[in-house]
């Protein structure tokens, strides 16, 4: 059977999973369908600022991918890389170190953008990403975390801190976002007594002189701006989040915001995943036809964010937005599925509907056919009754709609989701004769040895030979992560063993800042290398 | 004014402040009423392992403690120490290093115990608590984890140890949750045709032969035990569950289970701020009289699992349970009150009503009055009727209802809810000028320059006394660490900075096992040493 494997879970890849299943009802070849997701579900996107303010619950914008597409085969993994020549792609290991390879006779990629805050100092550590459920939690415990270390301090200026948020981006997202932090910071504030309102600061930085200025008409940009800064949010045109530290924004005017709280929701940049492959890219984006099929690739695919596909309606190229993503999925699933028995391939042809950004606390602003402009509660209740009517399953539809009731009631506690905090350094526990790692696992890990006795050696059964017997206080695996390659042996317990792991990344880290360190792993390096050989 | 600070948010201590608010209202002398807790929310144990099994939500067993204690402050923070003599209570800091105090005219012990895993090689590494909020999200999300990894499994072994899990202790905490992860895990599968059901492994390790042997009389032990058996539980009795690896759970009679999901609910010990308080404690329990005053002094209370209280009905001390703790709360409102002004004190006498425990699945046991017994579909309607009408507030009463009703109809989706990683090597950026930590400050980590230069100093205005300047490979931060002092100089920013922030617990693993790293920061901190000097 021929299997279409899905990169990525959101409104690309799972609509194009959906239509592919009701291809399948009636193709003459039956065929498979994968789809590789980060997450076991899809996210309903337009929603997740409410999740922020609390309108919605956590759960109440997710579909389990399995529930959604009972006919497709779900890997709920990380895609490592994509190998387009033998036609496979390779997963993250989960549970094992071993590299998992996926094939594949068609592949659809469907993988979005991402929050790449690299190479932008200070933003990359301080700022928080808005882009995926987990940041809309995270934004929401940072949110109640402050208001309740500003409750008790004492001190002005670290008071004053912690009751300043800052938000860079005046696009959709930084719009939505900044005025669902706004009322809820507002309305939250009102339960501590010690707690001034007046002594609450909300920014919004943005780079042009007018909000959404890519997305909505003038009069409707300008209507949002006044309408968020009514409400209590300042706003700065014309400048950018120069950079931040724990401490506070920077702006590139040389303006300095003490804050505890800084989102970005700039910039949206294209899954590196794509980056080193041997396609027509533009801008980061897989060069695409009209039918979605990659430049010179015939069992190549790509849709939604991370695809360059022609406009033919409006000239130029498809704009990154869940309608245009939702309406591809539907003549690409066709187009597969001509490609795999014979039928004709169709061409994406679409005129945008309208926009629709919505300002928080029963306002909105929306434009449809291009001519009809609307704000405030009748562009909210538009927002809300096309948004609810576009949530896939009926489960969502009530539990949303739901949430929306109870939500005037009995809002959503303002309480964190803890978890507790992931170690830096893990610590392993292994029994005798465990095997720590195997010869051509992945290199992911470095060891080291706080108790016990391992045994490292290559070959198996009777090609066994022992490299290296090593105890209390060396290490191990630092080969495979100095180099990026593979494990050379495999490390098995001769008694119970305790043992510290450091992920490749903070080893990469430690070892780059740290002479001493290095050195010293360098030279052990050296020798061990001369014992294999 | 006087002020009692309660540390704890749980049961004893959420009810005391209840009750305290209460007094306050009748109190000649008005008082402050403070509490210590690490969330900002009260969490209703008992249906907790309704979270992990799905018919409840995340936060429906949670009410916001500001609701609940209109006229308490309430501190969201870590308790770090406790000065008895000085009538202060250090809590850790958040958004700075500084310390950070309170003090109490009456201070209330309500810190219940912790879950200890220390010592325990291999169950401190590998197997999941069971005792909070946190925990029973983090053990929802493995059984979902596990259960995605399996789906895509064709490694058998593989397979087989992520389709296994095992739960240790067969107390009332473990075999609820043993109940609940059973229920949830074979429920789920049913959802994954790649997984037969009869590959799935529920294992319960006891150390007695019989169920909540401690919690419950012989016949509803043996009941729960044969109900968990017909649902596909296998229990181990007379044996602990002796060590864990990534690969499987021993047991002390030599058994090894394959497995990827290790639970464990014992034990309980007692929470470490206590030990080294010069108080009288009986197993880590702080002593007090049936008044709940503690031992020889007239301003300290304890009540619930942290407190040895004698049991004037039944003999021995009160048993470490909800019910007991709610009535200690409201004597011992009543006691500080009488010692504010000049009531008298009473004692607590309180005969226990009875024991339930939920086995999942329409199904519970329960002891009432020492003589009735129930099991089966009748103890689990009296076990959710007993609850809900305990749970405090009328919007908890209302949601849980809700959630109940929605389980039948629309169960909560099988998702994992996932955060961003937390780096185990924090990057922070800071501009010039910043400070990034100040003299007297709390050490809590270690700073390796990654780029920039900064300047220590001691001393404040005119009396700045620079020490050093340290460049990019350089680190500070790390005598206050070696020493466990407070910060003995102000680092400032000559430049842009970048560093790299260490834990001190992360810190303190690096060195203790990395030699030539050890040596390297003695030999420095000699040399900084001699500077201050």
């Amino acid at each position: 059977m021929k299997k279409v494997l899905i990169l990525g879970g959101g409104f690309g890849g799972a609509y194009t999973a959906m239509h592919l299943e009701k291809q399948l009802r009636k193709a003459k070849e039956p065929f498979e369908i994968a789809i590789v997701n980060r997450e076991n579900y899809f996210v309903f996107q337009p929603m997740l600022a409410e999740v922020v303010g609390g309108s919605l619950g956590i759960l109440d914008t997710i579909n389990p991918l399995r529930k959604l597409l009972p006919k497709t085969n779900l890997y709920v993994r990380e895609v490592d890389s994509i190998d387009i020549e033998q036609g496979k792609v390779f997963l993250a290991p989960k549970y094992s170190h071993a590299p998992y390879e996926v094939f594949f006779d068609h592949l659809v990629f469907a993988l979005g953008t991402v929050t790449d805050f690299r190479g932008m100092s200070g933003i990359h550590e301080h700022a928080l990403p808005f882009k995926n459920l987990a940041d809309s939690i995270a934004i929401r415990n940072q949110i109640i975390d402050v208001l309740e270390a500003a409750a008790n301090e004492t001190r002005p200026k670290l008071k004053e801190k912690l009751l300043t948020f800052v938000v860079g981006g005046g696009g959709f997202s930084g719009t939505e976002v900044v005025a669902e932090v706004n009322d809820l910071v507002r309305k939250q504030a009102k339960k501590y007594p010690s707690i001034d309102p007046k002594q609450i600061k909300v920014y919004l930085i943005h780079s042009k002189d007018r909000l959404m200025d890519k997305e909505m008409p003038e009069s409707l940009g300008s209507y949002a701006g006044k309408l968020l800064a009514k409400r209590g949010v300042e706003i700065r045109f014309n400048t950018h989040l120069k950079t931040a530290t724990p401490e506070e924004a920077v702006l590139d005017t040389g303006e300095r915001i003490p804050c505890k709280t800084v989102i970005s929701t700039v910039p949206s940049s294209p899954n590196p995943l794509i980056e080193p492959l041997p396609l027509n890219l533009q801008k980061g984006k897989v060069v695409t036809d009209a039918g979605m099929q990659v430049d010179g690739h015939s069992n190549l695919w790509a849709l939604g964010d991370c695809a360059a596909t022609p406009n033919l309606e409006e000239g130029g190229l498809c704009p990154p937005t869940a309608q245009f993503a939702i309406r591809q999925a539907k003549v690409l699933a066709h187009n597969i599925a001509a490609s795999l028995s014979v039928g004709k391939k169709k061409e994406f042809r679409f005129k945008a509907l309208g926009m629709m950004g919505a300002l928080g606390h029963q306002s909105a602003v929306a434009e449809l056919f291009g001519k009809f402009k609307f704000s405030g509660l009748l562009a909210w209740m538009m927002w809300r009754a096309i948004y609810w009517a576009k949530l896939p399953g009926v489960d969502r539809k009530v539990k949303v709609a739901l949430s929306w009731m109870l939500d005037t009631m009995i809002p959503i506690e303002a309480v964190q989701i803890k978890m507790a905090p992931t170690q830096g350094i893990a610590q392993l526990h292994f029994e005798p004769d465990e095997i720590i790692f195997h010869e051509g696992d992945i290199g992911d890990y470095l060891y080291i040895i706080v108790d016990g006795e391992v045994e490292v050696f290559s070959g198996k059964g009777k090609e066994e030979k022992t490299i290296a017997k090593l105890g209390k206080g060396e290490y191990f695996g630092e080969m495979a992560l100095l180099n990026q390659k593979s494990r050379l042996a495999t490390v098995r317990c001769l008694t119970a063993v305790d043992v510290l792991a450091l992920k490749k990344s903070d080893f990469g880290v430690l070892i780059s800042n740290f002479q001493e360190l290095r050195k010293d792993f360098e030279k052990t390096q050296e020798t061990r290398r001369r014992e294999i050989d």
